[in-house]
Protein backbone atom coordinates (compact mmCIF):
# COMPACT_ATOMS: atom_id res chain seq x y z
CA UNK A 1 0.00 0.00 0.00
CA UNK A 2 1.39 3.65 -1.18
CA UNK A 3 2.45 5.90 1.69
CA UNK A 4 0.58 8.98 1.87
CA UNK A 5 1.50 10.37 4.62
CA UNK A 6 5.03 12.32 3.02
CA UNK A 7 3.44 14.13 0.15
CA UNK A 8 -0.14 14.59 -1.49
CA UNK A 9 0.81 13.43 -4.55
CA UNK A 10 -2.15 11.26 -5.06
CA UNK A 11 -4.83 13.72 -3.67
CA UNK A 12 -7.40 14.74 -6.39
CA UNK A 13 -9.70 17.19 -5.70
CA UNK A 14 -13.45 16.63 -6.96
CA UNK A 15 -14.35 20.03 -7.53
CA UNK A 16 -17.69 19.56 -5.53
CA UNK A 17 -16.04 20.48 -2.36
CA UNK A 18 -15.34 23.80 -2.56
CA UNK A 19 -18.11 24.66 -4.97
CA UNK A 20 -20.15 27.15 -2.93
CA UNK A 21 -17.01 29.29 -2.19
CA UNK A 22 -15.46 29.41 -5.60
CA UNK A 23 -16.09 29.16 -9.38
CA UNK A 24 -13.72 26.59 -10.77
CA UNK A 25 -11.35 28.96 -12.46
CA UNK A 26 -10.26 29.94 -9.06
CA UNK A 27 -10.55 26.59 -7.54
CA UNK A 28 -8.28 25.47 -9.98
CA UNK A 29 -5.86 28.56 -9.23
CA UNK A 30 -5.78 27.38 -5.93
CA UNK A 31 -5.52 23.59 -6.35
CA UNK A 32 -2.05 25.06 -8.57
CA UNK A 33 -1.13 26.77 -5.89
CA UNK A 34 -0.88 24.00 -3.10
CA UNK A 35 0.38 21.18 -5.65
CA UNK A 36 -2.79 19.07 -5.56
CA UNK A 37 -2.03 17.78 -8.98
CA UNK A 38 -5.57 16.24 -10.08
CA UNK A 39 -9.17 17.11 -10.33
CA UNK A 40 -12.81 16.24 -11.25
CA UNK A 41 -14.67 19.29 -12.46
CA UNK A 42 -18.77 18.98 -12.51
CA UNK A 43 -20.44 19.98 -15.76
CA UNK A 44 -21.90 23.43 -14.44
CA UNK A 45 -18.87 24.49 -12.93
CA UNK A 46 -17.10 23.84 -15.98
CA UNK A 47 -19.81 25.26 -18.10
CA UNK A 48 -20.33 28.40 -15.88
CA UNK A 49 -16.73 29.49 -16.93
CA UNK A 50 -16.01 27.96 -20.85
CA UNK A 51 -15.19 24.03 -21.40
CA UNK A 52 -12.08 25.73 -23.43
CA UNK A 53 -10.94 28.43 -21.16
CA UNK A 54 -10.70 25.37 -18.04
CA UNK A 55 -9.00 22.98 -20.64
CA UNK A 56 -6.09 25.66 -21.39
CA UNK A 57 -6.03 26.67 -17.50
CA UNK A 58 -5.53 22.98 -17.15
CA UNK A 59 -2.75 22.46 -19.95
CA UNK A 60 -0.87 26.08 -18.57
CA UNK A 61 -1.21 24.33 -14.56
CA UNK A 62 -0.25 20.51 -15.39
CA UNK A 63 -3.45 20.02 -13.35
CA UNK A 64 -4.92 16.48 -15.17
CA UNK A 65 -8.31 14.91 -14.36
CA UNK A 66 -9.05 12.32 -12.20
CA UNK A 67 -13.31 11.73 -13.52
CA UNK A 68 -15.46 14.32 -15.09
CA UNK A 69 -18.58 14.53 -13.18
CA UNK A 70 -20.89 13.37 -14.67
CA UNK A 71 -22.84 11.20 -17.15
CA UNK A 72 -25.85 9.21 -16.27
CA UNK A 73 -29.27 9.93 -15.57
CA UNK A 74 -30.57 7.36 -18.07
CA UNK A 75 -34.31 6.50 -16.95
CA UNK A 76 -36.78 8.75 -18.86
CA UNK A 77 -40.42 8.97 -18.57
CA UNK A 78 -40.74 8.80 -22.21
CA UNK A 79 -38.75 8.29 -25.84
CA UNK A 80 -38.08 11.79 -25.81
CA UNK A 81 -36.50 11.64 -22.79
CA UNK A 82 -34.43 8.62 -23.64
CA UNK A 83 -33.46 10.30 -26.44
CA UNK A 84 -32.42 13.82 -24.65
CA UNK A 85 -30.32 11.82 -21.92
CA UNK A 86 -28.17 9.90 -24.39
CA UNK A 87 -27.48 13.62 -26.02
CA UNK A 88 -26.45 14.36 -22.91
CA UNK A 89 -24.10 11.56 -22.34
CA UNK A 90 -22.40 12.26 -26.04
CA UNK A 91 -22.11 15.83 -24.79
CA UNK A 92 -20.52 14.97 -21.36
CA UNK A 93 -18.06 12.12 -23.03
CA UNK A 94 -16.87 15.04 -25.57
CA UNK A 95 -16.31 17.42 -23.17
CA UNK A 96 -14.31 14.69 -20.95
CA UNK A 97 -12.09 13.92 -24.38
CA UNK A 98 -11.43 17.87 -24.86
CA UNK A 99 -10.68 18.01 -20.85
CA UNK A 100 -8.27 14.55 -21.39
CA UNK A 101 -10.13 12.88 -18.60
CA UNK A 102 -9.43 9.36 -17.76
CA UNK A 103 -13.21 8.68 -17.41
CA UNK A 104 -16.72 9.66 -17.18
CA UNK A 105 -18.38 8.98 -14.06
CA UNK A 106 -22.01 8.14 -14.28
CA UNK A 107 -24.41 8.40 -11.55
CA UNK A 108 -26.93 6.58 -13.66
CA UNK A 109 -30.52 7.87 -12.41
CA UNK A 110 -33.60 5.87 -11.45
CA UNK A 111 -37.27 6.67 -10.97
CA UNK A 112 -37.25 9.60 -13.22
CA UNK A 113 -38.65 13.21 -11.68
CA UNK A 114 -38.44 10.84 -8.53
CA UNK A 115 -35.71 14.45 -8.12
CA UNK A 116 -38.80 16.55 -7.98
CA UNK A 117 -40.81 14.74 -6.07
CA UNK A 118 -43.08 13.26 -8.61
CA UNK A 119 -41.77 9.85 -9.99
CA UNK A 120 -43.79 8.80 -13.58
CA UNK A 121 -43.14 5.57 -11.97
CA UNK A 122 -42.03 3.75 -9.26
CA UNK A 123 -40.81 0.34 -10.79
CA UNK A 124 -37.51 0.24 -9.66
CA UNK A 125 -36.38 -2.56 -11.78
CA UNK A 126 -38.01 -0.89 -14.80
CA UNK A 127 -35.46 2.15 -13.90
CA UNK A 128 -32.82 -0.50 -14.06
CA UNK A 129 -33.66 -2.38 -16.82
CA UNK A 130 -33.46 1.11 -18.88
CA UNK A 131 -30.10 2.05 -16.86
CA UNK A 132 -28.62 -1.10 -18.79
CA UNK A 133 -29.87 -0.30 -21.48
CA UNK A 134 -28.83 3.70 -21.60
CA UNK A 135 -25.37 2.56 -20.52
CA UNK A 136 -24.80 -0.13 -23.08
CA UNK A 137 -25.86 3.10 -25.55
CA UNK A 138 -23.44 5.31 -24.14
CA UNK A 139 -20.62 2.47 -24.03
CA UNK A 140 -21.18 1.79 -28.06
CA UNK A 141 -20.12 6.08 -28.44
CA UNK A 142 -17.73 5.86 -25.34
CA UNK A 143 -15.70 3.29 -27.19
CA UNK A 144 -15.49 5.38 -30.68
CA UNK A 145 -14.06 8.41 -29.19
CA UNK A 146 -11.73 6.22 -26.42
CA UNK A 147 -13.51 7.64 -22.64
CA UNK A 148 -13.92 5.35 -20.17
CA UNK A 149 -17.36 5.21 -18.09
CA UNK A 150 -17.11 4.50 -14.36
CA UNK A 151 -20.78 3.43 -13.05
CA UNK A 152 -20.81 5.42 -9.10
CA UNK A 153 -23.10 2.86 -7.16
CA UNK A 154 -24.89 5.25 -4.55
CA UNK A 155 -25.85 4.72 -1.08
CA UNK A 156 -29.15 2.71 -0.90
CA UNK A 157 -30.89 6.12 0.56
CA UNK A 158 -30.16 7.73 -2.56
CA UNK A 159 -32.01 5.10 -4.83
CA UNK A 160 -35.09 6.34 -5.35
CA UNK A 161 -33.48 9.65 -6.63
CA UNK A 162 -30.53 9.47 -7.86
CA UNK A 163 -29.36 6.14 -9.15
CA UNK A 164 -31.09 2.21 -8.82
CA UNK A 165 -27.22 1.39 -8.95
CA UNK A 166 -26.46 0.95 -5.30
CA UNK A 167 -23.87 -1.83 -4.63
CA UNK A 168 -20.21 -2.45 -6.38
CA UNK A 169 -21.77 -6.16 -6.79
CA UNK A 170 -24.83 -4.44 -8.92
CA UNK A 171 -22.32 -2.46 -10.94
CA UNK A 172 -19.97 -4.92 -11.58
CA UNK A 173 -22.70 -7.44 -12.84
CA UNK A 174 -23.50 -4.61 -15.52
CA UNK A 175 -19.60 -4.17 -16.09
CA UNK A 176 -19.29 -8.16 -16.87
CA UNK A 177 -22.34 -8.14 -19.03
CA UNK A 178 -21.69 -4.94 -21.10
CA UNK A 179 -17.92 -5.37 -21.61
CA UNK A 180 -16.95 -9.18 -20.44
CA UNK A 181 -13.58 -8.72 -21.94
CA UNK A 182 -12.59 -6.28 -19.01
CA UNK A 183 -11.26 -4.23 -22.33
CA UNK A 184 -11.31 -1.02 -19.90
CA UNK A 185 -14.49 0.65 -21.69
CA UNK A 186 -16.46 0.06 -18.79
CA UNK A 187 -15.56 0.20 -14.99
CA UNK A 188 -16.77 1.46 -12.05
CA UNK A 189 -15.84 4.79 -9.74
CA UNK A 190 -16.03 3.54 -5.90
CA UNK A 191 -16.96 6.03 -3.46
CA UNK A 192 -16.79 5.00 -0.11
CA UNK A 193 -19.47 7.01 1.20
CA UNK A 194 -21.71 5.12 -0.55
CA UNK A 195 -20.17 1.46 -0.45
CA UNK A 196 -18.29 1.53 3.06
CA UNK A 197 -21.26 0.10 4.99
CA UNK A 198 -21.36 -3.49 2.59
CA UNK A 199 -20.37 -6.95 4.48
CA UNK A 200 -19.64 -7.68 0.31
CA UNK A 201 -17.24 -4.74 0.03
CA UNK A 202 -14.05 -6.42 0.42
CA UNK A 203 -15.29 -9.37 -2.10
CA UNK A 204 -16.60 -7.28 -4.30
CA UNK A 205 -13.20 -4.85 -4.19
CA UNK A 206 -11.16 -8.09 -5.35
CA UNK A 207 -13.77 -8.99 -8.37
CA UNK A 208 -13.21 -5.77 -9.83
CA UNK A 209 -9.60 -5.30 -10.18
CA UNK A 210 -7.91 -2.89 -11.43
CA UNK A 211 -9.16 -3.21 -15.15
CA UNK A 212 -12.61 -1.61 -13.40
CA UNK A 213 -11.41 0.46 -10.63
CA UNK A 214 -11.23 3.69 -12.68
CA UNK A 215 -11.95 6.17 -9.78
CA UNK A 216 -11.72 6.24 -5.88
CA UNK A 217 -13.30 8.82 -3.39
CA UNK A 218 -13.03 9.37 0.14
CA UNK A 219 -14.78 11.47 2.68
CA UNK A 220 -16.32 9.70 5.86
CA UNK A 221 -19.42 9.07 7.38
CA UNK A 222 -20.07 11.17 10.19
CA UNK A 223 -22.39 10.29 13.40
CA UNK A 224 -24.75 11.64 13.38
CA UNK A 225 -25.30 12.24 9.53
CA UNK A 226 -28.06 14.80 9.14
CA UNK A 227 -29.03 15.29 5.79
CA UNK A 228 -29.54 12.01 2.93
CA UNK A 229 -27.18 14.04 0.74
CA UNK A 230 -25.16 16.83 1.72
CA UNK A 231 -23.47 15.98 5.21
CA UNK A 232 -20.51 14.06 4.06
CA UNK A 233 -17.90 14.25 6.81
CA UNK A 234 -14.04 15.60 6.20
CA UNK A 235 -11.75 12.30 6.11
CA UNK A 236 -10.61 11.15 9.64
CA UNK A 237 -13.92 12.82 11.06
CA UNK A 238 -16.41 9.85 10.78
CA UNK A 239 -16.15 6.20 10.90
CA UNK A 240 -15.00 5.00 7.93
CA UNK A 241 -12.04 2.52 8.13
CA UNK A 242 -10.47 4.79 4.97
CA UNK A 243 -6.94 2.69 5.16
CA UNK A 244 -8.04 -0.22 5.62
CA UNK A 245 -10.61 0.37 2.19
CA UNK A 246 -7.99 1.94 0.13
CA UNK A 247 -5.18 -1.24 1.54
CA UNK A 248 -8.26 -3.49 -0.68
CA UNK A 249 -8.50 -1.28 -3.18
CA UNK A 250 -4.91 -1.25 -4.12
CA UNK A 251 -4.87 -4.76 -3.47
CA UNK A 252 -6.91 -5.29 -6.50
CA UNK A 253 -4.31 -3.08 -7.95
CA UNK A 254 -5.80 0.37 -8.27
CA UNK A 255 -2.54 2.86 -8.14
CA UNK A 256 -4.53 5.90 -8.89
CA UNK A 257 -5.37 9.10 -7.45
CA UNK A 258 -8.05 9.19 -4.05
CA UNK A 259 -10.56 11.99 -5.02
CA UNK A 260 -11.60 13.87 -2.31
CA UNK A 261 -15.64 14.79 -2.96
CA UNK A 262 -17.25 16.25 0.34
CA UNK A 263 -21.04 17.74 0.06
CA UNK A 264 -21.32 19.59 3.25
CA UNK A 265 -24.19 22.47 3.58
CA UNK A 266 -23.79 22.62 7.16
CA UNK A 267 -20.28 22.64 7.52
CA UNK A 268 -17.44 22.36 5.02
CA UNK A 269 -19.55 24.64 2.24
CA UNK A 270 -19.33 27.28 4.96
CA UNK A 271 -16.13 27.55 5.74
CA UNK A 272 -13.05 29.50 3.72
CA UNK A 273 -12.47 27.40 0.43
CA UNK A 274 -8.53 28.03 1.60
CA UNK A 275 -9.16 26.27 4.48
CA UNK A 276 -10.85 23.06 3.40
CA UNK A 277 -8.54 22.78 1.00
CA UNK A 278 -5.47 22.52 3.33
CA UNK A 279 -7.67 20.10 5.47
CA UNK A 280 -7.79 17.72 2.32
CA UNK A 281 -4.48 18.03 2.13
CA UNK A 282 -3.72 17.28 6.08
CA UNK A 283 -5.82 14.72 6.13
CA UNK A 284 -5.10 13.01 3.12
CA UNK A 285 -1.71 12.50 4.71
CA UNK A 286 -2.92 11.49 8.23
CA UNK A 287 -6.24 9.51 7.72
CA UNK A 288 -6.76 7.95 3.47
CA UNK B 1 -52.43 -13.25 -2.87
CA UNK B 2 -54.50 -12.88 -0.27
CA UNK B 3 -56.89 -10.19 -1.29
CA UNK B 4 -56.36 -7.24 1.82
CA UNK B 5 -58.79 -5.18 0.08
CA UNK B 6 -62.29 -6.30 2.04
CA UNK B 7 -60.84 -5.99 5.62
CA UNK B 8 -58.05 -5.74 7.42
CA UNK B 9 -57.49 -8.78 9.35
CA UNK B 10 -53.71 -8.86 8.19
CA UNK B 11 -53.38 -5.88 9.78
CA UNK B 12 -51.20 -5.70 12.62
CA UNK B 13 -49.87 -2.10 14.51
CA UNK B 14 -46.62 -1.95 15.33
CA UNK B 15 -47.18 0.51 18.14
CA UNK B 16 -44.18 2.69 17.84
CA UNK B 17 -46.33 3.98 14.88
CA UNK B 18 -48.35 6.23 17.76
CA UNK B 19 -45.96 5.80 20.63
CA UNK B 20 -45.89 10.13 21.16
CA UNK B 21 -49.50 9.98 21.08
CA UNK B 22 -50.40 7.17 23.45
CA UNK B 23 -49.42 4.87 25.88
CA UNK B 24 -49.52 1.14 25.41
CA UNK B 25 -52.57 0.50 26.83
CA UNK B 26 -55.14 2.98 25.48
CA UNK B 27 -53.17 1.72 21.99
CA UNK B 28 -54.37 -1.48 22.40
CA UNK B 29 -57.70 -0.15 23.30
CA UNK B 30 -57.96 2.07 20.19
CA UNK B 31 -56.70 -1.13 18.35
CA UNK B 32 -59.46 -2.87 20.11
CA UNK B 33 -62.03 -0.36 18.56
CA UNK B 34 -61.34 -1.16 15.14
CA UNK B 35 -60.92 -4.73 15.19
CA UNK B 36 -57.36 -3.91 14.64
CA UNK B 37 -55.87 -8.03 15.47
CA UNK B 38 -52.53 -7.81 16.13
CA UNK B 39 -49.91 -5.21 17.83
CA UNK B 40 -45.88 -5.56 17.96
CA UNK B 41 -45.64 -3.58 20.97
CA UNK B 42 -41.68 -2.34 22.24
CA UNK B 43 -40.11 -2.82 25.41
CA UNK B 44 -39.91 1.01 27.01
CA UNK B 45 -43.90 1.18 25.67
CA UNK B 46 -44.67 -2.28 27.54
CA UNK B 47 -42.55 -1.48 30.68
CA UNK B 48 -43.78 1.88 31.33
CA UNK B 49 -47.70 0.12 31.19
CA UNK B 50 -46.35 -2.99 33.59
CA UNK B 51 -46.33 -6.47 31.39
CA UNK B 52 -48.68 -8.18 33.43
CA UNK B 53 -50.88 -5.34 33.03
CA UNK B 54 -50.32 -5.69 29.03
CA UNK B 55 -50.63 -9.52 29.05
CA UNK B 56 -53.75 -9.41 31.05
CA UNK B 57 -55.27 -6.40 28.48
CA UNK B 58 -54.13 -8.63 25.25
CA UNK B 59 -55.93 -12.12 26.94
CA UNK B 60 -59.25 -9.63 27.25
CA UNK B 61 -59.15 -8.10 23.92
CA UNK B 62 -58.16 -10.94 22.24
CA UNK B 63 -54.93 -8.63 20.10
CA UNK B 64 -52.15 -10.99 19.47
CA UNK B 65 -48.86 -10.32 19.28
CA UNK B 66 -46.96 -10.24 15.40
CA UNK B 67 -43.90 -9.50 16.45
CA UNK B 68 -41.99 -8.14 19.76
CA UNK B 69 -39.47 -5.24 19.65
CA UNK B 70 -36.53 -5.55 20.42
CA UNK B 71 -33.87 -7.65 20.92
CA UNK B 72 -30.29 -7.14 19.49
CA UNK B 73 -27.74 -4.33 20.32
CA UNK B 74 -25.02 -7.13 20.45
CA UNK B 75 -22.15 -4.89 20.05
CA UNK B 76 -20.18 -3.47 23.30
CA UNK B 77 -17.28 -2.06 23.96
CA UNK B 78 -15.87 -4.55 26.97
CA UNK B 79 -16.60 -7.70 28.56
CA UNK B 80 -19.02 -6.59 30.81
CA UNK B 81 -21.10 -4.73 27.98
CA UNK B 82 -21.12 -8.36 26.31
CA UNK B 83 -22.70 -9.94 29.28
CA UNK B 84 -25.21 -6.81 29.95
CA UNK B 85 -26.68 -7.24 26.27
CA UNK B 86 -26.80 -10.89 26.49
CA UNK B 87 -28.84 -10.68 29.73
CA UNK B 88 -31.15 -7.97 28.01
CA UNK B 89 -31.61 -10.28 25.33
CA UNK B 90 -32.67 -12.94 27.68
CA UNK B 91 -34.80 -10.54 29.35
CA UNK B 92 -36.45 -9.53 26.33
CA UNK B 93 -37.36 -13.17 24.77
CA UNK B 94 -38.75 -13.81 28.93
CA UNK B 95 -40.93 -11.09 28.41
CA UNK B 96 -41.90 -12.15 24.28
CA UNK B 97 -43.01 -15.31 26.15
CA UNK B 98 -45.27 -13.84 28.92
CA UNK B 99 -47.13 -11.68 25.80
CA UNK B 100 -47.58 -15.11 23.80
CA UNK B 101 -45.44 -13.35 20.55
CA UNK B 102 -44.81 -15.10 18.06
CA UNK B 103 -40.82 -13.95 17.64
CA UNK B 104 -38.40 -11.21 19.02
CA UNK B 105 -37.05 -8.42 16.27
CA UNK B 106 -33.41 -8.43 16.80
CA UNK B 107 -31.89 -4.83 15.74
CA UNK B 108 -28.84 -6.31 15.93
CA UNK B 109 -26.82 -3.29 16.84
CA UNK B 110 -23.07 -1.56 15.24
CA UNK B 111 -20.29 -0.06 16.28
CA UNK B 112 -20.93 0.29 20.09
CA UNK B 113 -21.21 4.13 21.08
CA UNK B 114 -22.23 4.89 17.51
CA UNK B 115 -25.63 5.99 19.16
CA UNK B 116 -24.28 8.67 21.34
CA UNK B 117 -21.62 9.83 18.45
CA UNK B 118 -18.91 8.30 20.55
CA UNK B 119 -17.95 4.46 18.87
CA UNK B 120 -15.58 2.46 21.06
CA UNK B 121 -14.07 1.09 17.63
CA UNK B 122 -15.22 1.64 13.70
CA UNK B 123 -14.06 -1.88 12.75
CA UNK B 124 -17.09 -2.74 11.34
CA UNK B 125 -15.94 -6.12 10.38
CA UNK B 126 -15.94 -6.91 14.55
CA UNK B 127 -19.23 -6.06 15.09
CA UNK B 128 -20.50 -8.30 13.03
CA UNK B 129 -18.31 -11.20 14.33
CA UNK B 130 -19.77 -9.67 17.79
CA UNK B 131 -22.96 -9.75 16.44
CA UNK B 132 -22.97 -13.31 15.43
CA UNK B 133 -21.58 -14.41 18.13
CA UNK B 134 -24.28 -12.33 20.14
CA UNK B 135 -27.23 -14.08 18.23
CA UNK B 136 -25.73 -17.36 18.69
CA UNK B 137 -25.59 -16.90 22.71
CA UNK B 138 -29.28 -15.48 22.45
CA UNK B 139 -30.56 -18.68 20.20
CA UNK B 140 -29.14 -21.20 22.53
CA UNK B 141 -31.46 -19.63 25.35
CA UNK B 142 -34.04 -18.63 22.70
CA UNK B 143 -34.25 -22.38 22.07
CA UNK B 144 -34.38 -23.38 25.64
CA UNK B 145 -37.45 -21.43 25.98
CA UNK B 146 -39.01 -21.85 22.91
CA UNK B 147 -39.21 -18.74 21.39
CA UNK B 148 -37.93 -17.66 17.39
CA UNK B 149 -35.84 -15.05 17.15
CA UNK B 150 -36.20 -12.48 14.34
CA UNK B 151 -33.15 -10.87 12.52
CA UNK B 152 -34.16 -7.40 11.17
CA UNK B 153 -32.28 -6.20 8.30
CA UNK B 154 -31.34 -2.56 8.61
CA UNK B 155 -31.68 0.06 5.82
CA UNK B 156 -27.42 0.94 5.14
CA UNK B 157 -28.09 4.69 6.20
CA UNK B 158 -28.61 3.15 9.83
CA UNK B 159 -25.46 1.04 9.30
CA UNK B 160 -23.16 2.62 11.80
CA UNK B 161 -25.07 3.36 14.99
CA UNK B 162 -28.12 0.48 14.78
CA UNK B 163 -27.05 -2.50 12.60
CA UNK B 164 -24.32 -4.14 11.01
CA UNK B 165 -26.81 -6.67 9.29
CA UNK B 166 -28.08 -4.27 6.24
CA UNK B 167 -29.36 -6.75 3.59
CA UNK B 168 -31.78 -9.70 3.76
CA UNK B 169 -28.50 -12.12 2.09
CA UNK B 170 -26.46 -11.21 4.64
CA UNK B 171 -29.16 -12.02 7.63
CA UNK B 172 -30.15 -15.16 5.93
CA UNK B 173 -26.51 -16.39 5.87
CA UNK B 174 -26.11 -15.75 9.43
CA UNK B 175 -29.60 -17.91 9.22
CA UNK B 176 -28.04 -20.52 7.41
CA UNK B 177 -24.93 -20.79 9.68
CA UNK B 178 -26.78 -20.46 13.15
CA UNK B 179 -29.85 -22.62 12.18
CA UNK B 180 -28.99 -25.19 9.43
CA UNK B 181 -31.74 -27.25 9.92
CA UNK B 182 -34.25 -24.35 9.48
CA UNK B 183 -35.72 -25.26 12.23
CA UNK B 184 -38.06 -22.13 12.91
CA UNK B 185 -35.70 -20.93 15.81
CA UNK B 186 -34.49 -18.42 13.60
CA UNK B 187 -35.44 -16.40 10.50
CA UNK B 188 -36.10 -12.51 9.86
CA UNK B 189 -38.27 -9.49 9.94
CA UNK B 190 -38.62 -7.86 6.48
CA UNK B 191 -39.20 -4.66 6.88
CA UNK B 192 -39.96 -2.72 3.39
CA UNK B 193 -38.38 0.21 4.52
CA UNK B 194 -35.05 -1.31 5.03
CA UNK B 195 -34.57 -3.57 1.63
CA UNK B 196 -37.20 -1.82 -0.68
CA UNK B 197 -34.04 -0.89 -2.63
CA UNK B 198 -32.02 -4.21 -2.84
CA UNK B 199 -31.67 -5.57 -6.48
CA UNK B 200 -31.63 -9.12 -4.70
CA UNK B 201 -34.93 -8.29 -3.08
CA UNK B 202 -36.99 -10.66 -4.57
CA UNK B 203 -34.18 -13.86 -5.22
CA UNK B 204 -33.26 -13.14 -1.59
CA UNK B 205 -37.19 -13.21 -0.10
CA UNK B 206 -37.09 -16.59 -2.47
CA UNK B 207 -34.05 -18.36 -0.63
CA UNK B 208 -35.72 -17.25 2.90
CA UNK B 209 -39.33 -19.07 2.29
CA UNK B 210 -42.00 -19.54 4.79
CA UNK B 211 -39.43 -21.04 7.30
CA UNK B 212 -37.29 -17.89 7.64
CA UNK B 213 -39.98 -15.45 6.98
CA UNK B 214 -41.17 -14.42 10.57
CA UNK B 215 -42.25 -11.04 10.59
CA UNK B 216 -43.21 -8.27 7.60
CA UNK B 217 -43.31 -4.77 8.37
CA UNK B 218 -44.80 -2.00 5.86
CA UNK B 219 -44.58 2.06 5.48
CA UNK B 220 -42.90 3.88 2.41
CA UNK B 221 -39.89 5.54 0.86
CA UNK B 222 -40.82 9.17 0.94
CA UNK B 223 -39.47 11.63 -1.31
CA UNK B 224 -37.87 14.02 -0.50
CA UNK B 225 -36.61 11.72 2.70
CA UNK B 226 -35.91 14.50 5.51
CA UNK B 227 -33.95 12.45 8.09
CA UNK B 228 -32.29 9.04 8.46
CA UNK B 229 -34.24 7.79 11.02
CA UNK B 230 -37.79 9.28 11.60
CA UNK B 231 -39.44 10.53 7.91
CA UNK B 232 -40.81 7.12 7.05
CA UNK B 233 -43.97 7.44 5.28
CA UNK B 234 -47.77 6.21 5.30
CA UNK B 235 -48.20 2.99 3.03
CA UNK B 236 -48.91 4.41 -0.64
CA UNK B 237 -47.40 7.91 -0.09
CA UNK B 238 -44.26 6.83 -1.37
CA UNK B 239 -42.37 4.88 -3.90
CA UNK B 240 -42.03 1.34 -2.92
CA UNK B 241 -43.97 -1.27 -4.62
CA UNK B 242 -45.72 -2.54 -1.74
CA UNK B 243 -48.06 -4.80 -3.45
CA UNK B 244 -45.23 -6.47 -5.69
CA UNK B 245 -42.96 -7.16 -2.50
CA UNK B 246 -46.13 -8.45 -0.81
CA UNK B 247 -46.50 -11.08 -4.03
CA UNK B 248 -43.01 -12.17 -3.59
CA UNK B 249 -43.42 -12.56 -0.10
CA UNK B 250 -46.55 -14.69 -0.22
CA UNK B 251 -44.94 -16.42 -3.10
CA UNK B 252 -42.34 -17.78 -0.76
CA UNK B 253 -44.98 -18.72 1.64
CA UNK B 254 -45.05 -16.21 3.81
CA UNK B 255 -49.51 -15.89 5.22
CA UNK B 256 -48.98 -13.66 8.11
CA UNK B 257 -49.68 -10.30 9.49
CA UNK B 258 -48.66 -6.84 7.35
CA UNK B 259 -47.25 -5.08 10.54
CA UNK B 260 -47.35 -1.13 10.08
CA UNK B 261 -44.13 0.35 11.35
CA UNK B 262 -44.08 4.21 10.75
CA UNK B 263 -41.86 6.71 12.26
CA UNK B 264 -42.86 10.11 11.75
CA UNK B 265 -41.58 12.54 13.66
CA UNK B 266 -42.78 15.29 10.78
CA UNK B 267 -45.90 14.28 10.26
CA UNK B 268 -47.79 11.08 12.17
CA UNK B 269 -46.67 11.35 14.92
CA UNK B 270 -47.93 15.13 14.93
CA UNK B 271 -51.39 14.17 14.29
CA UNK B 272 -54.15 12.34 16.32
CA UNK B 273 -53.85 8.90 17.00
CA UNK B 274 -57.28 8.17 16.02
CA UNK B 275 -56.53 9.48 12.84
CA UNK B 276 -53.00 7.20 12.68
CA UNK B 277 -54.60 4.34 12.91
CA UNK B 278 -57.97 4.73 10.96
CA UNK B 279 -55.54 5.71 8.11
CA UNK B 280 -53.46 2.52 8.35
CA UNK B 281 -56.64 0.53 7.89
CA UNK B 282 -57.85 2.62 5.23
CA UNK B 283 -54.40 1.76 3.69
CA UNK B 284 -54.23 -1.29 4.59
CA UNK B 285 -56.69 -2.22 2.24
CA UNK B 286 -55.59 0.07 -0.71
CA UNK B 287 -51.95 0.34 -0.88
CA UNK B 288 -50.43 -2.88 0.96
Amino acid sequence: MRDFSQDHRWLSLNTATVRKQWKLDRIIEECARRDIRAISPWRDQVAAVGLEKVARQLRDTGIVLSGYCRGGFFPAADAAGHQAALLDNRQAIDEAKTLGAPCVVLVVGSLPGALTGKPAYTDIARARTEVFDGIAAALEYARQVGMPLAIEPLHPMQAAERACVNTLEHALDICDALDPQQTGALGVALDIYHVWWDPKLQQQIARAGAARLLAYHVCDWLLPTRDLLNDRGMMGDGVVELKKIRGWVEDAGYQGYSEVEIFSELDWWQRPGEEVLDTCVSRHRSAV
